[in-house]
């Protein structure tokens, strides 16, 4: 399989990019290709704007997602976008790796997603969406570090349900685009864990990875 | 009152904006004093990493959160970031104004509240979170629009219901650091809508905004 993790945590020593890496050894030890957009280490743009395309339509009143459209019949996208639609493509497993931040992605993934999933390209201008979705046939799964336990989760938790937190990307984002939704992987309170609880989180990610094939997607 | 209002809209003739307008109409007129963070306009930095602040720990290993408690104990958050922080702490309403993209807020705006909303700020170091938190007799609102039609947003829609897809905002973002929450106003399809229907919406906004301390807010 071809993996595409997009990885978006600012410090290379941190839990969150140890769960990256660990992603990385066991697809690669098992065979498969793995890819990488770390997204902090490529410093990649976040803000959708005027300069994410080589050329735009004549129409002077800026609708960034009617020249998306344009960018995609006429192959105008920045390099930068290009080179993330390329990859995932060619994915068959896409991974978001981040802390949770407010409850969301950071914005450097959010741009990514804002950037990368154009109109005209993972959706719109024709494409379906969700079952029909122009990513059907990929796996996505978000690999979640938080600050808070996962008491704090639960429906009767002061957070709140994670499911419900996390709808907004999981249907949305991913299965928005046609993806199989994997349940996430989710390692709370990492800043609290012990150097053995982090060795053991990262056997636990390790077999998660190992039988994602047989995992039930999430049925929307 | 004093409104704070964080804009997230790169097109100065758009709906969008023209609801940003309104609000600082209406409330300018009913003589509250209004503060607009137009952040496409102010080239607002997104990317949440260590040039946002101006002095660190002595820690090698970059954790962002803990910055931000060092920063706010010491007074070294970046300029851009303490303006903002200042503005926050005089307003009695905000209101985020955006476009829904991909079932949540621009990356530009998510960098707005990754980096203002800091700890040791907004909520931890001794703060305390929802019905103790720091804005504690804010009120906070969204203003959104979207590219669905209203049907799509129900429970029973394609992209299920608006209010769960919202509570990693009105509840992760606004109840976490203690603000009332006004239901959102929301503005559907505005790409299909005739100038008249603008309009109307326009009205509709005046109306809910000039009853703004009237709503209850939402009850967590």
């Amino acid at each position: 399989m071809n993996i595409l993790i997009v990885h978006a945590h600012h410090e290379p020593n941190s839990f969150n990019t140890a769960l990256k890496n660990k992603a990385v050894e066991v697809f690669t030890q098992s065979g498969n290709q793995v890819v990488v957009s770390d997204l902090y280490a490529m410093n990649f743009k976040a803000i959708a704007d005027k300069n994410d395309f080589k050329g735009r339509s004549e129409n002077s009143h800026f609708k960034y997602q009617a020249e998306q459209v344009y960018a995609k019949t006429n192959n105008l996208f920045a390099d930068d976008i290009q080179i993330e639609m390329d990859k995932l493509m060619k994915a068959d497993v896409v991974i978001f790796n981040f802390p949770l931040w407010w409850f969301s992605v950071p914005a450097i993934l959010k741009g990514w997603v804002d950037r990368v999933f154009a109109m005209g390209f993972a959706y719109g201008g024709g494409k379906g969406v969700y079952d029909t979705g122009v990513f059907k046939g990929k796996k996505g799964m978000l690999c979640i570090t938080t600050g808070g336990p996962d008491t704090t989760y639960l429906p009767e938790g002061k957070n709140g349900d994670i499911q419900k937190i996390l709808f907004h990307i999981n249907h949305g984002m991913l299965y928005f685009t046609g993806m199989d939704v994997i349940p996430s992987f989710i390692s709370y309170s990492v800043a609290r864990k012990t150097d053995e609880e982090r060795t053991s989180e990262l056997i636990r990610y390790e077999k998660y990875l190992l039988s994602i094939n047989d995992i039930t997607p999430i049925q929307y």
